[in-house]
């Protein structure tokens, strides 16, 4: 029996993108081009450094796109993406989530060995003291920033005293490196949703790190970084003058999320979309198209949002189905495609091993997501 | 330079689980054994099959371990997951997913020629008609089943004279064979809550099918097959004399959402769980584990729960952290291991591609997850 060809994702380069087989996420590469353009542009007004959070899009050849743009390198999420980065030439990698256990932290130290420059995240004492320990015993140094809750309340130190002590504890051990301090600002679009708002929490911000960078310094200990403003807070964060780096992630690719937060933010911006095809239309108002959660994840808030069309709206997802209300739509008929820009980006470039990239409407790259699929 | 081992995430049979680096994914093998034994009781007892559903494992050697249980084939999800059945041995299979468009239709000729039984699911004339065509054009008979719309309001045509309109178009392609209907009840734990709730909602969906039953039959065609009964539901659908093949998927692992819906179902149970690290603990009363929605999925309801512990609650998950309230706990510190079972195991059997099973305290399989990460 001759076999088939079994879900190869990978479509021939120069496909037209009409051809491709769905359910498939694509990404727009003039769209990408000019968001990777356009933060450079606001950094290089304020001052300020950009340092690109990989976990967005996990593509070394994004990656190392983004350090040749920028100057300094990336934020990895985890030590398999700071050594797949790594092992793929970027060269200034800091991680920031803490490694704790032995296996983990031999590895570790390996990615310090071999990038150029390295850094890793600590915010409490009981993760100081592992890493302190193997690094002393390889006679190894390994860069540190430290976490400082900002007003997420997820992982974070307390800004002011309750850093410069950890500061202090840091400078006590010989093998670390004192470098510098993060304050992660996801809670901003929540709390902030007006211009006004933004700026007011972005200054509350501000106002933590520097209160910070005073405690440590106090101590006699130089803060030599200071990294602060996502993809939504960007533009804010980088007229504070405490902050040294920005941390954008999602501005590579946009996002319904951010076209719901940002109003900058146009459907034009949008370069991570799925490309879907209506299966059923089991009403006269319902259309179900063959993208789910498995295709988008499941986050479940923003929906998706349609590219090109106002008249259809996505509103519900489950495992491998879209539900599509198409009361107010002129013609939708099972077999139709259409395509959806992604309610958020870290989803979908999770669950899938290669990207195709499309430029005048063909597939002119096919991206492998290297570092996606790696739990460790 | 000498490379390190990157990131394989299939660990040695035999390592003691308390070796296995974190966050990892695992399965309980005594666990799973009783689960896919208990259905079979229940079933014999009601004499009805079991046709169960590959999407909640996508694992080859449990899809044929069910096969030869139950005696029905499976159900999969997707036309991918259906080839990778077929290829690695299954018999039977339906495909419960519409396909409408030309190299995919292909595809699906080729399950169907190559299965040793095979049907698909329709819901509408448009997607009956370009089945119709391509095994016309392919000289093949493909089996057809029709989802009826029983209270999900997903996909499905409407139960009674929609279905037998249905069925009767079905009937006079002669290159497809009208098998029966399916139709899915994931409406019924939301609706039904107590005992007395799941008995009457699922009477309500038996409704439907013999009414659906009736007026197809009343036509002239008979109905072979009807499909109902999730793993949620199975034992009140099994004793009801309309169904002939339950379809119930996550009851091979159970999970945070089926412990949370069925009282019969204990933490035991459950098969499916996290392993996860505390990597930090930035106030008295949170902590960190290392586990987030990257590696659990995003599905926000029900959270994972501790299997082992009472004094924990896992109250948020972000893409790579869970947050704990340990404010309970009696010493919870940075480094401490905890298992957690999933929230709902379709989203992690969908994020990873092995899964370690384990049997006393070691790892004794690693099964390969081997219809994961298709979408097409």
């Amino acid at each position: 029996m001759s076999l088939p060809t079994f879900s190869d994702t990978r479509p021939a380069l120069g496909t037209p993108t009409d051809e491709l087989e769905t359910p498939t996420v694509v990404a727009d590469l003039d769209a990408i081009d000019r968001n990777l353009r356009d933060i450079a542009h606001l950094a290089d007004d304020a001052g300020v450094g950009v340092r690109p959070h990989t976990k967005a899009h996990k593509i070394p050849t994004l990656a190392r796109q983004q350090e040749d743009l920028y100057g300094p390198g990336v934020l990895c999420q985890k030590l398999s993406e700071a050594e797949v980065m790594v092992r793929t030439g970027v060269r200034d990698v800091m991680l920031v989530c803490p490694v704790v256990s032995g296996p983990k932290l031999e590895r570790l130290l390996w990615v310090a060995d071999h990038a150029d420059r390295f850094a890793t995240l600590v915010d409490c004492p009981g993760n100081v003291r592992p890493l302190a320990d193997v690094a002393a015993r390889q006679g190894t140094t390994v860069g540190v920033i430290i976490e400082v809750d900002v007003g997420v309340e997820r992982m974070g130190v307390a800004p002011g005293k309750g850093a410069s002590e950890l500061a202090a504890l840091i400078a006590e051990e010989p093998a670390l490196e004192f470098r510098g301090i993060l304050g992660h600002d996801s809670h901003v679009p929540a709390a902030g949703k007006t211009v006004e708002g933004y700026e007011r929490e972005c200054a509350g911000v501000a106002d933590k790190l520097e209160r910070t960078v005073e405690a440590i310094e106090a101590k006699g200990l130089p803060v030599e970084t200071v990294i602060s403003g996502a993809s939504s807070t960007a533009q804010y964060m980088a007229r504070e003058p405490v902050v040294t780096e920005l941390d954008p992630g999602r501005y590579v690719f946009n996002d319904a999320t951010l076209l719901a937060a940002c109003p900058e933010v146009d459907r034009v911006d949008c370069a991570l979309t799925v490309l879907t095809t209506v299966i059923s239309k089991p009403t006269r108002d319902r259309a179900i198209v063959d993208a789910g959660g498995k295709t988008l994840s499941y986050i479940a808030d923003p929906k998706p949002v349609p590219k090109y069309r106002d008249d259809i709206e996505f509103y519900r997802v489950s495992s491998e189905h879209g539900f599509l209300d198409v009361a107010d739509a002129s013609g939708v008929s099972v077999g139709d495609r259409l395509e959806f820009v992604v309610p958020n980006a870290y989803g979908p470039i999770n669950l899938h091993d290669t990207l195709p990239g499309i430029r005048d409407s063909r597939v002119e790259e096919v991206w492998n997501v290297s570092a996606r699929g790696k739990d460790i």
